[in-house]
């Protein structure tokens, strides 16, 4: 458990074109900032890392889990303070947590950010990415299957607090292995979308990063791309889909995949009444290899829309 | 005409997961870039300016003309020195020239950048753009179609110096609203693919930006996908659209669309030999909105690839 105070850092933003819209650019930018946290805080430069065979080693995201205020309300020129603490998790990988603040608000200004406000006690005007990241290298030249656990030499953790044991990231990917869902909880109401099933194809002009792996925050868009077939299929129109809010993005990245894989994604939703005349929704996407059936990633979103 | 020096800025840069791959994210910085440059030089910032009328205006993008090292050669770490300037060009837009040279590299350290550089005289392991600009304001709320020209008050250029005529966007983009290509010349060569169609649906989870318009950078995707589709339909194999390596890509946006536009992409090239067994392609792709048929944007690559 941690004691003490966690130690943070801040930085300021001014949001431009490249880091907002209803895309997956702020989520990449969040991984940017892990990235940069965790080279800081843990010795070794997550952009050129080497492993202890001087291969290239990746710091790869294994959770994402952003909650609280919805990325696709940012525009352009709104200016945020991010705060960011690292987290001991392992001896190969590590938790990094975000809170993104409007400038000059009561968030902006505070320096503390302890895991319990992530968990139970999070600002409503801040939006909270938790990562959790893991050091993975290739096994095979070109290929994007079968990575492997390489932690570069000098990779150091001991110094920093640990998340608390009942929320340690390990448990949502055990879930998600296991059970197919990172919801919370079982999830009352109506079924919504009842395994609808719509396949994707890796996309080599948008989805691979630098290194040609399929780029985490690809994800983001494959899965919104899965529920916006599910929405069209149920005749939901795009207008309500492009104005719905979404307070809770979670995604677990169990394998990666090569450039020319096709993915079958399978949505299955809930849904309740809210306030307003408007629903709210919890939707599960699977993602598998379609010609395997090996689970690649599997995502959780809740959701609120309708005619607002 | 340009007389004296022209006024340059520099930043370095690392890149990042989110400045590279086989994506659109490269250029999309750029055109952060050039909003933030254009912001330094002109009077009003970019993010935030308002037309007379006090409706939002934007710096959208006309002309987008990318030459030299390819950007899909990035990789994560990479050093990079990002040199530019601006330039008047008319009263409601401006041009914006990059060269982004390797750190530590005789580009890197050279302060002048004028235009003839960028025509004529390129270093050969440096990557340029050139951008040309024109603020837009909706002319209905909501709407992405009829977008009209409206600086926003306290806008000047005066104090730049000018393009060489005889290089004036203006000039390339009367040339891809007539003529439907961006190419210099008409190119020699057997035919490659002739007039190949595919039909494109804009993706509300990925080509927006954060004002609801289609995302200039989204295009370069856009156009990379009917190419991969007409590779793909002639046979080629996905590895060598992977491996080729790109010269030139050239966008001419000629009018914004709706999040539910579905566009006619349509794909043209010729084929010259190259030594080492590679070829050299020109590829014209021409994007109509596939319901009206007008021409929503021209662009046009210079491409090498083969068994490398």
């Amino acid at each position: 458990m941690s004691t003490g105070t966690t130690t943070t850092t801040s930085r300021e933003f001014v949001l431009s074109p490249a880091m907002c819209g209803a895309n997956s650019l702020f989520v990449g930018r969040l991984g940017d900032w892990t990235w940069s946290a965790v080279s800081d805080a843990c010795g070794v430069d997550a952009l050129t890392a080497r492993n202890a065979d001087g291969e290239p080693t990746y710091l790869a995201f294994q959770l994402f889990d952003v909650r609280g205020a919805d990325p696709a309300g940012f525009t352009f020129g709104d200016r945020i303070d991010v705060r960011t603490a690292v987290f001991a998790c392992g001896a190969e990988s590590v938790a990094t947590l975000h809170r993104v603040a409007p400038a000059g608000s009561a968030g902006a200004a505070d320096p503390t950010l302890e895991p319990a406000e992530f968990f139970e006690d999070r600002r409503p005007d801040c939006l909270y990415a938790l990562n959790f990241n893991r050091w993975v290298s290739r096994s095979a030249p070109g290929s994007n299957r079968g990575l492997v656990r390489a932690s570069p030499p000098g990779f150091t953790t001991a110094h920093l607090p640990e998340l608390p044991r009942e929320h340690s990231p390990r448990l949502a990917c055990a879930q998600a292995r296991q059970h197919l869902t990172l919801r919370d909880a079982p999830t009352a109401g109506e079924p919504g979308f009842a395994g609808f099933t719509t396949d994707y194809r890796i996309d080599p002009t948008r989805d691979l990063n630098g290194v040609g792996l399929v780029y985490f925050a690809a994800y983001f868009s494959i899965v919104d791309g899965a529920l916006l077939a599910a929405w069209r299929s149920a005749g939901r129109p795009d207008a309500a889909f492009l104005a719905r809010r979404t307070r809770t993005r979670r995604l677990c990245y169990l394998s990666n995949v090569d450039a020319d894989t096709v993915l079958s994604a399978e949505v299955s939703s809930s849904l309740t009444g809210s306030p307003g005349g408007l629903t709210d929704e919890v939707v599960d996407v699977v993602l598998r290899d379609r010609e395997s059936g090996a689970v690649v990633a599997v995502a959780c979103q809740e959701l609120t829309w309708g005619a607002a």
